[in-house]
């Protein structure tokens, strides 16, 4: 195996193996070493152009290269023995083509341009790729809704029974919340798909190189202008990871019903077998597994997120071998936060939700008894407030009806309902569920009316997002089928 | 003092002062205190325009409402007896008004709608004051940079010398940066401003409300439209915790160089004596104490972006209390960041930076050996590799002149640079500072031809930011002035 | 008011009021100002002794410190303009005393270790706070415990029905937790009672001091012996935060499974109105707030660990006023586990728990599924797990029964209970849940038998840990009688 | 592949491999897998004994575990089609042994005790690793402060130049903090050290079996009584990553200073080539990366702590399977600390401290200010407040000589030092550099002398400590030879 070509000169001595793994990042630069061929080849093509380099060092790199391209990277390149996959994909192609070839590679750039540029392109990728998820899981979100307008439902607050509701009210909820997740990660691709190459290793080069190129070869929205900055920065890394920890908050909230309606008190929901386990001791348990791994998955990412934050605390300008550690950090994150995300999907829309239990318990714990207070204020002019606090001693006596909200109104504010005409079955109307709801027509109430206004224009809102979304997918890939033609049409 | 009137229906019990303190969001609502005003009025305004409540009824509660708004909120409303500052104004307003007045207040709302909006108002509020500490810092970073165009000073990377650069350079850095700040919360401002009143406890109300009224009322640019999702999400302030983390990282970058910078080896910088102490014993000591205790201050604000991402994982729909236990935290964040910000500006204004002593460093530790190798390769047409590899063995022989140039190129590659005709003049002048960054002159580099573009654009950038963030808050004191304006006009 | 008499010396200019806020510790001063005053009423009677002042200047110096310690600590010794309490102390002694007198003070001794002794006296006695809270915890948990042996209830895992308990070991199951958390703070006591004082800034100091007679008269258990350790470290707060984390995370679970079992859904426990609250909306509602407000708190106590840990990450020896930022987390995280647990203690000795709803549930779900299968292993020398993916297949048929168990027994193991003679009645003993509990005899086993031995191990253990405390508390408490006589035995 | 044999009764369903990978826990489970086998050891023989399976059945799982024990275990135990290890294992022993053998083994325990038994046995050995690995952190900074006893360096607060010290003094600061976090590692091993196995799911068995039996053949100190408590808890994890996060912060201390030290600047240090890295296009770069490693994986083992606090909060008992997902971050943080604090070992004891250069610097800064200040307290009588004022003064006169202290005696307090008797020489003697540090004589000053009495308690306590881990480390090693003799014993 070749040297690692950028040690060699300065320093000197052996090193330990677990020295060399402690240095390298090689672990988690697999997840980078595709980017890096691309930008290996845009940096080669700009060097060419700029003439810095001739036609058949170009030639000869991109032919190593496009070969890496096609049948993979060696899997000598990452060799603990090189600090990181940046020295070994060089070291490989000096091996290949001679230092005279291959050791003009590295021209005008740095391994900490390099490198962030490669963390970029990754991370792009992988916001696109958590977008389409979370399309994915709002269209199920409103696929389940649209099936559920009429499943009345006990609402909660403290877990305790509050209101009446509707599934679908319940469930777009959560498309909103996951909406402003997507717009979290959108507004973050903007500060992501930007160009550090060229930054060298802070301070830029006396190459006559063009930045402006490579990003445009490389399917970036622009530069990250100050040198300095584009090789220091990491808080594009930091904002993924910020907004990833808020989307998996709102997972592990979605999660955390989902285990609780699985229960014996509850059942709500029946999760199919594929997300469940059972008991190495106990024969009949059915555990809602997938729904906890996904409500821990958040601590992780939470985690990571802290784990990047405090790396990046208090370094100096400009890089700093912290930065390093960075990565496996954001990777994980990423990829939690993408698996769940994924499963949650598969495990909503398989999800089979008892409307008729739901609808037993949507009445329970006096859950109208807010709309009978409601009715006594419309009906007798009575203060909100006075009405709340008859309704709330009437329910310390053990029922709402005519009996005990007398006793209460007396109590309390010293009338009498059955005085004023107040009769049993105007109580029993007021406490109706599905008029409690029906009734509940502002904006966003979940009234099946309101209901359906809102899922005509959840269904808009997410048809706009994919096709934004479409387009930027498109845009990518075509400026790296273009990437790989111009390399291919050198060398060819 | 009037009694908690939430509480006196449903609940019987004395509760110790512990207890009530515990339970109680005092201390933290008397930040949305002021707020909490602006809501009641909104709400009674449009109470009365849907005929939910009389013409009388809307004077008597706007007049208390608007002596409030005018000469201060009486301190007993923050009593601890009270579980929050709604039902302490609630339970003033009913004894002033009396209740068949003050009990119409809370008609078609809850506390979960209305605390939510006024932490939103709180919290655009913060945010724009935030934005503005921003714009000034810009303002003096550039300021700063401007001065020092030619102020030659090392780069350093791993802390250690790496290659010249000047100090515009470096404290543009840090402007690109806090301006990828300023968008963050220019994102995060879009999904803070959108109103969750009307959405009651969660599922709205049976009154004819307009929540359409009340958001245009208080300067909202819309509504959270899903009431569940209105009461129940806090991803908008964890997202500004979120920012501001970010934003603090970067602030903490600052800091620490300000202090490496400040001591006794480096003598960068002198920060002016408003900003440092000395020490109880020590006579002689200036330390930098301001700018370590903003370092710090980056910990705890990422510390309550901690708390608050734990609070709030793992919670049912829709609301619970642990929410009221998230607003301590998230401002004393917003706090912590502000103050830290607005004292960085006066700092770094004040801040005498010592370009002869950063010129005396800019050339040491061969931080021009780059220059050199780069110098090498054209010259003699050598692979960069190799050229770096030559430098790199000179520079573990103690020097890089023509002697050892000659010895580490033998050992290393077999060739001879005097023999191909070097000289140490050409040495030299591939060596020289100023050669070497006026030749850095791709998009962003450190030459002062960059500089001077990169300044123009980044005022310009700052100066529309700048317009941008006038016109919020123009449009933000308009709809404030109408909502007092309609409320004295009703009362009138 | 007199000047800040550290400041005047080397430093000069205006500080605005923001600034000066901003760089004093003042508020959370308030938590050390009462042992500062010890402090340096033992500085003053080892100056003394060992010569380094005269006595008429010891005699003025504790006649001011006894003063302020009989009568409080005047108001303005906590002016912002003083950068910390030691030095607004020091300032108003000199105004009272004359710098003659009171300028003597502070030699051989530096803020650095004098605040540090501080928040080292401050911290243990929070730490003997709680672990009286913890003491008395544990007691109502065992004293609850003691009420429920023979309260059957459902045990749960993934919070699905499992295997039949009783609340008695359940509830144990939280005392051995949080004596473990006992465990855990009487350890980190050890290394909080250490005395840094006389390390002076960091490097001692050449008067004659006695380190060991300070300690002495603090009640110190002892020296942290290397003087820059002394000033510099933080990790006995740090860990004081950990075990409190630790501590928090248990108290939440607990809470949590009180706001479950308060629902209307489960109903094993009704919370004292007093540790409940209403809704402003829904007049039925009794909500399980403290306990929530808890299990945030928990968040909080967290977030001022990670706050903690972050702020001291990376800070280069040895002093840095990054340190004071660190007190504020401090005392809130003692603050809020302090309260949370105190209340706690209350909110369990209040609390009713329905021992018939829990019988009611203890059997549902096949809770004695495993009950039944470790049956069939015994009665026909079956393998565990034949016998348990017998059981399983039968409870997905619905029932568990003898038609259901021969079909699963036929389909998976080819055998038929009903040939080998089992009958129904031997399997409805098998499921009975009360067999079921008493057959469980291993240590620590849920079987009434256990639990009254383990209720006597436990509250035998809680009452030598008791005794430990107190001895504990009697030695501090004697120290600090004799410092004060001392005190005034010199002033007399 | 035999097919997981917990599953197949109860569960029906293909799942997809993504579903499989993401509920399996086998990466993690690597790490326990030893323990686990034997764990099944000790639960066979204790079987045996207590006459729950016959001698043949616990001989033929017996001789399959032994060949595991003695071979490996095959790698087909850790696919992902199994949940976990413990299902990977059992179903090869009931492929290998048939089912009326193999599926004998799970009689009488669950998983849910069985796997955090192996957690804890593996974190036992990790933390007599870590104990170890201190052990010689401990020693080789003792050996270097031993050589080091007279280096005179400046001793800095706020990274200022602020009093002289040693090289010893500062590095002891280090050893001592490197102190308390072994005791805390001591201290956490014996909550870790307690069994668990037998706790079955949370309810222990109805089969006899010995709880006592177990721990005693798994050398553990003794029970975890409550079997809810011994399932459910994950406390003995938390405060291993507590305790580990607190070392670790210790260690990025240090690291801070090793590349402070590093810089071109300072050279206090230079580090040996092994464990510093060059750059890619700078190439005279000697960067001091594996300490910057060190000072960031500190911040990973900090996210480690948080992930975990964060998925334990708010759960509910007994098992939840959110409980997997916290052991990779376990697994995380102790091998993050592992690697950093072995690598620190070697790097510190081939560090090149330049003791010429720190004299150089020991007096800079006006270091000796103190001195001067406490010279002229103890010549004349003055208050030290009054002393460090003057002195203060001079100091912003640019110069510590006669006439600057007489013009500020003048200033500040009326005096004049020169007509006092003060002369020119005086003053320098006060100044001196080793004059100031003999005369620092406390307990654990930096003189010399005092440093001479600290390494020899040092050296006597590291010894303690030694000695004493050996110990622990004997008994483990002898209880594992005699269960393996145990069991060979019975199949042969």
């Amino acid at each position: 195996m070749p040297n690692d070509v950028v040690r060699r000169g300065r320093l000197t001595g052996e090193r330990t193996g677990e020295m060399m793994h402690f240095l390298s990042s090689m672990t988690a630069d697999r997840c980078i070493a595709d980017a890096d061929i691309l930008v290996d080849i845009a940096h080669v093509l700009m060097l060419h152009k700029q003439q810095i380099i001739s036609q058949e060092t170009a030639k000869s790199i991109l032919s190593a290269l496009l070969e890496f391209f096609d049948n993979g990277i060696p899997e000598s390149a990452f060799d603990d023995r090189y600090e990181d996959i940046h020295a070994g994909i060089e070291s490989l192609l000096i091996g290949i083509t001679g230092e005279n070839i291959g050791g003009r590679l590295h021209a005008g750039r740095s391994r900490n341009d390099e490198v962030v540029t490669c963390m970029r392109m990754k991370i792009r990728d992988d916001i696109i790729r958590q977008l389409s998820i979370l399309c994915r899981l709002r269209e199920t979100l409103i696929a389940v809704a649209s099936e559920h307008e009429n499943s009345f439902m006990p609402g909660f607050t403290h877990f305790q029974h509050a209101q009446p509701t509707t599934l679908a009210h319940h469930l777009l909820s959560y498309e909103q919340a996951f909406c402003r997740d997507y717009e979290r990660l959108v507004s973050c691709f903007t500060r992501v798909n930007r160009s550090p190459l060229g930054a060298g290793a802070f301070a830029s080069t006396s190459y006559p190189i063009s930045r402006e190129y490579t990003a445009e070869l490389l399917g970036f929205d622009g530069l990250l202008v100050n040198t300095m900055d584009a090789v220091a920065s990491r808080d594009f890394a930091l904002e993924a990871l910020a907004a990833l920890s808020l989307m998996m908050v709102n997972v592990s909230r979605l999660c955390e019903e989902l285990i609780l309606w699985s229960s014996g008190f509850i059942r709500f929901v029946s999760l199919d077998d594929a997300f469940c386990s059972t008991s190495s001791i106990m024969p009949q348990k059915k555990n809602p597994d997938t729904a906890e791994i996904m409500r821990a998955k958040t601590a992780s990412v939470i985690g990571a997120h802290m784990a990047a934050l405090a790396t990046i605390k208090g370094l100096p300008m400009s890089y700093n071998r912290d930065l390093q550690e960075l990565t496996p950090a954001v990777w994980r994150g990423i990829r939690d936060a993408k698996h769940s995300t994924r499963i949650l999907v598969d495990m909503l829309s398989t999800a089979a939700f008892d409307a008729a239990r739901m609808q037993e318990e949507a009445g329970k714990g006096y859950a109208t008894a807010t709309d009978l207070a409601d009715m006594l204020v419309r009906r007798y002019d009575l203060p909100f407030r006075t009405a709340h606090t008859i309704v709330g001693r009437a329910v310390t006596k053990g029922a709402l009806d005519l009996r005990t909200l007398d006793s209460a109104a007396e109590e309390t504010a010293g009338i009498s309902f059955s005085q004023m005409g107040l009769t049993g079955e105007q109580i029993q109307e007021a406490l109706d569920v599905s008029v409690s709801i029906s009734n509940k027509r502002a904006t966003g109430s979940p009234s099946p009316l309101c209901i359906r206004i809102d899922l005509e224009e959840r269904k808009k809102q997410l048809e706009q997002d994919r096709n934004r979304l479409m387009e930027t997918i498109s845009r990518l890939s075509r400026s790296r089928e273009r990437l790989i033609a111009d390399a291919r049409g050198l060398t060819g």
